[in-house]
């Protein structure tokens, strides 16, 4: 038996996010899964680092998954990326011990939000980036982003409490960086909620557009309560960046 | 009468080029004059700078078109990006003297050609970049590239012959840069015949691929004669990257 390491990027506009569904709307897993089977001729179940949303990138999802097959990794490599679609593409392959699990050997993940800041949209980055035509304060956003680093319940930037999980997690980093008329913040969590980049973010630009005072995080962090947090930003504009094992 | 000039952004990619065309394939010409119809309730004829080819990009192409419209420019462009699809963008719109003229009044036009050069493509930019994972000595493509400097007739780089018109252009520069894993090639001309900047990226990847001697270009320029060239370039890697009055 071996244990393999896939390197995925994809460009989520087009899928129903990662995980498999009982449903008809395709997702990651199972366009990958499907071609994995092909190739190998057996069952194969991918685990991956995080279960990206529905239109959320990946430059760097992880996902790992078992196989009694003896294919070379260069030629699954180029196998998967010959028949994968256009918007999913493998860009590393490795052999790992048989106890690595992209779930739970995951230490840290960045997402990265880009926003584009300026009066008309990109006709090349509409689906990659969140097209913001109202002037943001950026030092104000950073000043904000500050009262959410460290662990705590993030139950306010979280789409649903569910019963009996706990929405106790660490953010370790939170970088805002203007460069040209993009703005990205780098989120870097030991875990995140559903939709808690998302939130997190949507609560940071109303921030810089002066809707939200900066103090005022605090209290939504605080409050445990998703209904006073602001919306959340769009999924186009996410991108799960990077995983640290 | 005002004469109004847009710079242009467009991915493309679903559009069978620039110019209005009788059959039912859409143009980005076509698409951009019907919504200029229908903000300004008048007919509209745009005049492009360079015409570009089908699946081919813009990062600023230039159009002009004369109305008896007086909505304001502001409003005018915010009206366009709103109505338009989203892989067509205006950048810039400016009023500009009654005499001005896109197509005749171009004096250089640079096309960038962008090749994506390692063994994986791009899940991002599978539309914007050729995919070619073959090693490309930069160069002998620079070498090469030497010999297309300057006031020649490019027939051997250009789709068809067309009889009376003539062939002769003049190449300024050709800059090529290795980037990462990106090579870009950028073409400035005082204009480009049918499929040029395509050709000569097909011939000068041959190059690099030593599959074309670098003398050879020199020899395949003066034969005048496009069956000697390289293959043409794939579109999806070339945009009007500007335009120079």
């Amino acid at each position: 038996m071996r244990n393999i390491k896939l390197t995925i990027e994809y460009e989520g506009t087009n899928y129903a996010g990662w995980q498999r569904q009982k449903n008809t709307r395709r997702t990651i897993q199972q366009t990958l899964e499907k071609i994995l089977r092909q190739i190998l001729q057996e069952e194969v179940i991918l685990i991956a680092a995080g279960r990206t949303d529905a239109g959320v990138h990946a430059k760097a999802q992880v996902a790992n998954f078992k196989t009694r097959g003896l294919i070379s990794l260069a030629k699954l490599q180029s196998a998967l990326n010959s028949l994968l679609p256009s918007d999913i593409k493998i860009s590393k392959i490795q052999e790992v011990p048989l106890t690595f699990h992209s779930q739970y050997n995951a230490k840290l993940k960045t997402y990265r939000y880009t926003i584009l800041n300026r009066s008309f949209p990109s006709a090349f980055l509409r689906n990659l980036v969140y097209f913001y035509p109202y002037p943001l304060d950026v030092n104000l956003m950073q000043k904000a982003s500050l009262f959410l680093l460290g662990k705590f319940d993030f139950s306010s930037f979280a789409k649903t409490d569910k019963k009996n999980t706990s929405a106790v997690r660490t953010i370790k980093a939170i970088k805002i960086k203007k460069q040209g008329h993009f703005i990205y913040i780098n989120i870097t969590a030991d875990g995140f909620l559903y939709n808690m980049a998302r939130n997190i973010v949507g609560t940071l630009i109303e921030v810089g557009r002066k809707r939200i005072p900066v103090l005022e995080v605090k209290k939504i962090l605080k409050a445990r309560n998703r209904r006073i947090a602001g919306p959340a930003a769009p999924s186009r504009g996410l991108c799960l960046q990077r995983v640290e094992f």
